[in-house]
């Protein structure tokens, strides 16, 4: 765990403002806002550029992982510097623990967002919390899109983190997706202002970390407007998949649910592909892109009474019941 | 200009040779098939393997870049190979001028098609040819998506290069794009088979040689599959692709060509947004996403008779002609 402070380098002081006041003057959310705060850099930059332009408006909210050996230290700096500028600070602490059958990830996200939506609610500001701002910034969104890339992810993937999403009547931003990380911190140390460096960020076993200790370097002397083109490729996946989103909605009322297997033979190919995906999503089967190519080749042979179709997603299998496909998920065996 | 001979290394050889001949055995084309033959490393490898495939089936057309100093050194690189491989070879010239307004890349694209066409019914294949290999590889369809990303390009872009296309009654055909660019030269190294290095191609002022250069090399550190996966990323953007303009031509044919304000309001934004590219495309404009976003704007704010739209797209402009919108492409002033 380190502890840094200020270098008064001021080197381009001036443009590293300009790009971060730039991304503070065009979020505009509900008041009071509340920024999710963890002590590191970007976190810190945003609840200051935040209450300077809201003051007594802004709350922070630290969010607890009990089971992370420097959480603590975390949790006294996030304390610290709220006393120095005056904002509420509500912590809220987390059970990183997850059950069988649960993957680490999917858990400590639910737990992420139930203790936003409880600290939103909480006595210190009653009631009046709809909008949390969360720091991420335009190298976490390429970091992103390579990790996207690195599964050979679809549209949902390429889409990479949205700007604002709602979730439980809260309203979330990243009012830093623009804002390349590196400015934060010199606009941190020009200021005085400390943060705490978590130790595992230079950890190159993780991904995330060798993406950005190793990658984001070369990226950056090949296409120095990196930043800048991948996010806006990242929204044009996300204005697709939006659109592929309401046709398969739409496909799907036309084919019914379960789908009628005569009705998804008039679609084309990619419009059966995209409704059936949808459908799957719903029943809690995310389908492989193997799988839904064998789904269409079945689908397409199936023009007599007799066919059958039988094939593994996910979990469970697609089978033919009549005139339409059925989906059952795997039982587990009685003990 | 480096004449490249075998050096029988050996190592990997196996392998090698396993992942080329799985290409190579997947590939169906129709015979006779001609490969298009540049002289470099990676069409050698093409047609080496395509004339061991089919003996006496394959040709070769080789495109004389007239203008570019190591021209003839590639022919006669490939005259001599052809002829040791006992393949004919069909040389088409090239005049890589291009016509004012015109970018050099357009004009180079259409030439080599029209060479590749005229190639096709060349008087030694009389009639015959209907397929054509070109030998992009792995790290080249890499390239294209990172050059799209580069640019912040949409799915058309991310897309990158299809394994399989038609132009002008030719299937063209890229067997090797999953084939590392590497295990290629390997591969002609192991079989003591010469090619033509193109000097140009570590000269790092030119993008795709700066990203080969440093670019890929970063990102097998990180991700070792990542020709796999980025490949399969591309498909999925090609798929939603191929799907956004099924919707787009289904659409315009609801709003008319050119397009009725109304019944575009009637459809969500992302589809006027589709639609209206595709529309737009149509009369040959190209529309960027900002000139897309205010369009949109400027359509939801048409609610009254003497509402105005004019709005800069490409080189013309969109404007409002009653209850349509109509784009007129500048006109050159007279003399």
């Amino acid at each position: 765990m380190v502890r840094h402070h200020a270098k008064a380098h001021g080197v381009e002081a001036e443009s590293d403002s300009a790009v971060i006041a730039a991304a503070i003057s065009q979020f505009q959310p509900s008041l009071p806002l509340a920024v999710a705060l963890s002590g590191g850099a970007d976190s810190v930059a945003l609840l200051v550029a935040c209450a300077g332009k809201w003051p007594g408006q802004v709350y922070a909210i630290h969010i607890h992982h009990g089971l992370q050996a420097a959480a603590d230290d975390f949790e006294r700096h996030c304390v610290a510097l709220c006393a120095q500028l005056n904002v509420p600070l509500i912590i809220q602490r987390v059970d990183a623990r997850y059950a069988a059958g649960e993957s680490p990830e999917d858990a400590a996200r639910k737990a992420r967002y139930k203790a936003f939506s409880a600290a939103a609610k909480e006595g210190r500001a009653p009631g009046a919390i709809k909008d949390i701002a969360v720091a991420q910034h335009a190298d976490d969104q390429v970091e992103t899109i390579l990790l996207a890339l690195s599964r050979g992810a679809g549209l949902p993937g390429l889409a990479a983190m949205p700007a604002r999403w709602e979730r439980d009547g809260i309203t979330y931003h990243r009012p830093l997706l623009a804002v390349p990380g590196a400015l934060l911190r010199a606009w941190l140390s020009e200021r005085g202002i400390a943060w705490v460096e978590d130790p595992t960020n230079t950890d190159e076993r993780y991904t995330r970390n060798r993406i950005r200790a190793r990658l984001l370097p070369a990226l950056e002397e090949a296409f120095p407007q990196f930043r800048e083109t991948f996010g806006r490729s990242a929204r044009h996946a996300a204005q697709a998949q939006a659109l592929l989103l309401e046709v398969a909605q739409q496909d799907l009322a036309t084919v019914g649910s379960p789908p009628v297997i005569k009705a998804l033979q008039a679609l084309s190919e990619p419009r059966q592909a995209n409704v059936l995906r949808h459908w799957l999503l719903q029943q809690q089967a995310t389908p492989s892109a193997a799988q839904l190519e064998q789904l269409l080749s079945q689908i397409a042979a199936c023009t007599t009474r007799g066919h059958q179709i039988h094939l593994k997603v996910a979990t469970g299998h697609v089978t033919r019941a009549g005139a339409v496909l059925q989906y059952a998920a795997a039982v587990d065996k009685p003990a």
